[in-house]
């Protein structure tokens, strides 16, 4: 396993499908770096984006970026922007949108997939 | 487990001992707030002062959000800013220092205490 040392521009964005309007993400650090138990990410969305409201067996640790977003987690909007923690647990219902003029970016840790419920 | 929505700097920061010079720490995530797998904190080293040179069985996944540092990672020296990702491998020796004017300031996850190796 090596270390990685790397600019987040320099990782590859792959656009996400029509679910998630607008988002695309980079995995800075996944499972083919080695990463044992979680892989960060970073997700951007554009103006008027959002990624699907959903749930799943697994978490989210976010930390907003840049931009200005509303995440709505267990039926509770909430306004974000540079420097917010936001904390989704397991099985919690979750949605993420742009608010801004800006791209919406943040960073979201989940579990690796051999760890994620 | 509740989600959590916090703005960073309302969790509150604790100094580090004197093998840290200038270094503080907050979790952002932790095992207090349910996290299952990783612990997400911020780190913030003040001009001058860095982390101990030290090795531990597990990694850290990192995210630059402010200042300049210096990395050493597996004995290769590193200089970073915002926007600079890194993953030290568990096992490898590591040392992060503020190399400008300003707080040199990063997001480190690490594994929660049951799966820290």
């Amino acid at each position: 396993m090596k270390p990685k040392v790397a600019k987040y521009d320099s990782i590859e964005s792959e656009v996400f499908g029509d679910e998630a309007p607008g988002v695309s993400i980079r995995v800075l650090v996944g499972e083919e770096d080695g990463a044992p138990v979680y892989v960060l990410r970073m997700l951007e969305i554009a103006p008027g984006g959002n990624t699907p409201d959903h749930e799943h067996p697994w978490e989210h640790e976010n930390y907003i970026l840049s931009g200005e977003g509303e995440v709505t987690v267990a039926g509770e909007t909430h306004l974000v922007g540079p420097g917010h923690v936001v904390f989704v647990p397991p099985g919690v219902r979750h949605q993420y949108r742009c608010a801004g003029d800006d791209t919406f970016v943040f960073l979201c840790g989940i579990p690796t997939a051999s760890l994620r419920g």
